[in-house]
């Protein structure tokens, strides 16, 4: 059985710790994006926010813009996301997987992950978003299975 | 004390590990449930989408639906609920709490969230949706208690 | 190098619970401060919900409210935010890092995102909320840093 007493001595929990850490920052950069957007395009969410560009507050930035919507849905995406299968990552290193097995989850997760974000923002035809989406999915439930048969069946 | 090292030789750990997966993959199943309603309602976010279920992209499909909007925000009361469940649930488990008493922590919080979901989604006449809300709320506080007066008081 | 081992044992683990929990409440508060305002504001989601204020259902408490909407907007903020730091601070506590510089990383960030929610809902000019969130933001990427450094050259 693997541990997590020491990140060093267990090659699974590094490896996870190397890509749920890429994951997350891919997501918070989403943030940095919706602001990018929100001063590029000035479509602001709160009255206060428009001073970030012009001298004085000014309703008319208060609106919702088509491109800031479009980052901000592919944000919540990677929360509906990203965050599952961090979690279920987590306690799937706890099962003691191999370390190959292990690091192809891993790694397609991500991957599949950084290609829903060009295809969302880059608005890419479908079914390219929705294929990207359903593979991230399919890692996250794989992994679920195998802590679910690793805590009923032991 | 509990020990994380082994899941195998951690009942509450293994206990944890199901119940988490449980209410993770539960709100993972919203994002489905949007697809579904937003399929079969004809109501998208991206004009890329239409193309799902017209042969050419059509701006008169990208509208809000209120079905689909139910369900967007089940899944979000989703986020702002289970994803705390799991993190405190991890830590709680980690202060090595009765076997008997942890379990009645994870059965209740994924209990109320079922019927959450199932009060939601089926429109059922408030106050029935707020008192599965505040259970789930009362059991992810009891357990950030526990971990609270561990971490303060050894 | 740390252990999760045994949450008694570990100094650094025992702190970052504590903030963990502090920041995970925080955050779940925000869900009493919408129902508030919804119910003083008389601004509901959903019609079953207007039952809650007046006797029948009404249609026309079913509208979006300002105050309601910055609310949603500052919670939104925190799940984008405080689960990343829940999340990473994790693994990077089984990095086993000294404790003075772990605990300014947790305190640093718990007091950020206080001042965040203070500046958020208070309506404070900008740019002190943006400051608050970076400042967060930044305590992430630390500890992100930190955990990278030690999956990858170890």
């Amino acid at each position: 059985m693997s541990s997590l007493g020491s990140m060093k001595d267990n090659q699974v929990l590094l490896a996870f710790s190397t890509y749920a850490i890429i994951a997350i920052l891919k997501m918070m950069l989403m943030s940095f994006l919706t602001s990018y957007f929100r001063m590029t395009r000035k479509a602001f969410a709160n009255l206060e926010d428009t001073k970030l560009v012009v001298p004085t507050e000014d309703k008319k930035f208060v609106v919702a813009n088509p491109d800031v919507e479009r980052v901000r849905r592919c944000h919540q995406n990677d929360l509906e996301n990203v965050i599952p299968f961090v979690l279920v990552g987590l306690l799937y290193t706890l099962t003691g997987p191999d370390l190959s097995t292990a690091l192809l989850h891993f790694r397609v997760f991500v991957g599949s992950r950084i290609f829903h974000t060009i295809a969302y923002i880059g608005c890419l035809p479908q079914p390219s978003r929705a294929l990207c989406f359903t593979v991230g999915v399919l890692v996250t439930f794989s992994m679920a299975w195998t802590v679910l048969s690793t805590a009923l069946f032991s």
